[in-house]
């Protein structure tokens, strides 16, 4: 039933952390940072999920499949590399907002996010064990995937206005689409570099998608084309979502990997 | 004269790599770019410059006191590391944004940045030679450096709001800084997590950091405070920028770093 | 039956690249070899097995309960994340050089290592697939991981002699250690930082043991301890042998984790 | 006159933070040892210097022309970046092995590598400051690398004996090496992959090459040749090595970069 399940990472004590005993250097800041969420993806992505940096201090993962002792795993090794250490809620709901609200209030009722004494807690249920291995008995669950980029943005941005200015548009285009999705239709987007943005949706008719297109391209002028893929994992869906992505390239469709495509749509 | 130096780094035909001769899975391409910023913020930044993950295949990078042979060498460590290449252009301004728009009309001129024969440019004018040994002659330049942070974001939206909410009004709060500094100042200003911003900045009075908290907090409610410092080079300046901001936070004022700033203010 | 399941990693035609088109700064390579390598041990660690990097260019694993399918997706990441390849053959055997002999000829009955045409090859019989989902038909098939220190390597080495000098010890011991094990017991013994050594062995008695620390004291004059596990997979064999360390040195006995260790040994 | 400076890289209370609260999984520790000194080696590298990785909770660094604030931001990007410090001590001397015992020695006044209390020592004499913009006053002190592999290594022993039994005829004859240019001529000669072996000499005649690679083959019955380099830096030094190294292959010789090398030799 509940389809969709959502991790968040979160960084325990580290906005103190990186002003103690006083502010820390931003190259290091930085490279921290972006090394942390390397691992991180990489330890999701061979368990077959997603995990995007949002805000680098909290990290929003799509974990089906991902079972609690992968998640310590993750924990421990992420204490074995670092100096800081991250908490994770589990939350699972019909919708990837909902769930990610689940695992947001778990970890909030096990203490505040600067509280120093609040480390490396794992909560949210006891997930079905050992998921891989159930064979027949899965039930159904599919998760979403959604893979957004800019029509022609090569020709249209970066070789023609300046770089700045490029990434100003596809941030304006990005948060646009991400706050319709999120009101909307309870999904979860995120810029995932260049002109590329990935929502994690509930199942969603194609009107949802063209309504999602649409709108970016009436509030901010920028034409977004989508390839929609499902699987029992982020990965499955997301591989499916890119291979529809590069149909829409090849074809000139702006929508792919849904039963009423029509092409040149 | 010519105050700031700025360089872009483009990945070399990126685009057409990630789904050659298919899709490559998303945790690869998301690990792969975060350490790829990782490896070039490591080495600005021990040359004291800053870099910003920007669009990840556009990365943007503050680099006075950075030569051209540095430059160089960054660029053969990555050829050397990675299994894709980047081509750099450098440029100089009296604003950053002319600074960037300067470097990235030379990359243009180059060559497209998907184009497959246009692999590791080193664009941009001979920089002063061995600037760093030049002790006396130094022209006086400096770099402005304003880094903001959401006052009381843990309070107000970390324990309070869902993770994702939360992310889209760090995201949407850093969109209407970063568009009104461009606009009104030629600023650069990048999100680096958590809810922190960093702008680089021409010299710019009190009236014009107020001007832009001010528009924020109208546009889009969120509230920022400010620390800005000044140096040579953007860690000199950015960890002064940093003590400044510490002093908002423990004395409660909005801006810090500035001659005619009022406690309280 | 066939004990135990070894991998050799190789990259491919490594040294031709390592000076082509003109020989790579050195800093660089050793880079890429200690970050590749880092890689593979946490993906093949997430898998619970054990790599060591023997010659970097040649790094040979303990992958019992690690099948096909994941070699494949560890060597599609190294080439999404790297400017080499790698290959890898598979091999099992009664005894862990009897594993690795059967992995090397697999892997060079495809090619040489400096052929340039053989690239990602995964050589080795089809394993038992999902072996992981197995349950109840394992074949008890176990791992022994034996883990060695220098009794007092601080106090005798680190602290009284030179840095080097006490790396050439150690590392005359490891050698003395290493060529024992093998050729005595068709053991794997490598060098895993500091005075510790990791040996991967077939089931072995304790006057085994014995022998080869009395054959190093005897040899070059460096005393050794060992804790000893057993387990289905590198991991749980290894975690095993590290509490058995533990012992030694909280007990000062010799040798922990066999059957007929005598406190006091 | 003192010619070469060497650093002595000590993670503090390595060992015991390996096992405490309890022993850390192998995989984390080697993932963690291999990426510390990854970035080590690029940190020193983008500064013209070469770090050895020797036992990795002991790393030796040749660091002519580093002077001791970069020492000390190194210290500082490790703190930032791993869960562990480091201590360093930075020494000088005629020969290699003479300006590690220095430092090693300055080091150990400072503390056990086991002592709690023993955090982030920098030891060593205040080294001329900003050696790099001192300009004509050199000293003329100058680095020699040797860079040594064993002669058609591939055809020999990667492609017929098994990767273990390659692993181990590499390791015994660089033992033997190592052992005898320290004896004889107070070099530090390291294993860096593959079946390359670099050293760090004082100047030395071709006699003394010659010797140590007729030593090995007697030893152990591995031939080595040898390219030799000297620069400023090590960097310097080693490239020019690593040419002379490619005119042993091209040519068959097996000692180039002396004045009196004589072809065929």
């Amino acid at each position: 039933m509940t389809g969709i399940q959502v991790s968040l990472f979160q960084l325990d004590n580290y906005g103190p952390w990186t002003v103690t005993p006083e502010p820390r250097p931003e190259p290091d800041l930085q490279a921290l940072q972006a090394r942390l969420y390397a691992d991180v993806a990489a330890m999701i992505g061979s368990r077959s999920g997603y995990v995007f940096y949002t805000r680098f201090d909290n990290m929003v993962a799509v974990t089906n499949g991902i079972d609690r002792e992968d998640h310590r795993s993750i924990q421990r090794t992420i204490a074995n590399r670092y100096p800081i250490t991250i908490s994770i809620g589990i939350g699972t709901g019909e919708t990837p907002a909902a769930a990610l609200a689940d695992a947001t209030e778990r970890l909030q009722s096990a203490g505040s996010a600067q509280d120093a004494t609040r480390t490396e807690v794992l909560a949210g249920p006891p997930l079905v064990e050992d998921d891989r291995t159930a064979g027949g008995d899965r039930t159904g669950e599919t998760v979403t995937v959604a893979h957004f980029d800019v029509v022609d943005v090569t020709g249209k941005y970066t070789d023609r206005v300046d770089a700045y200015d490029a990434h100003l548009r596809v941030q304006e285009a990005t948060h646009s689409l991400a706050r319709h999705l999120y009101d909307a239709t309870g999904s979860l987007a995120f810029f995932v570099g260049g002109d590329n943005v990935i929502a994690v949706c509930p199942p969603l008719p194609i009107e949802a998608y063209r309504a999602a297109i649409d709108h970016v391209e009436r509030d901010v002028g920028v034409e977004f084309q989508v390839g929609v893929g499902t699987g029992e994992t982020a990965i499955d869906a997301g591989m499916e979502a890119k291979h529809a992505l590069e149909r829409c390239r090849r074809d000139g469709t702006r929508i792919e990997g849904l039963p009423a495509t029509v092409a040149g749509d």
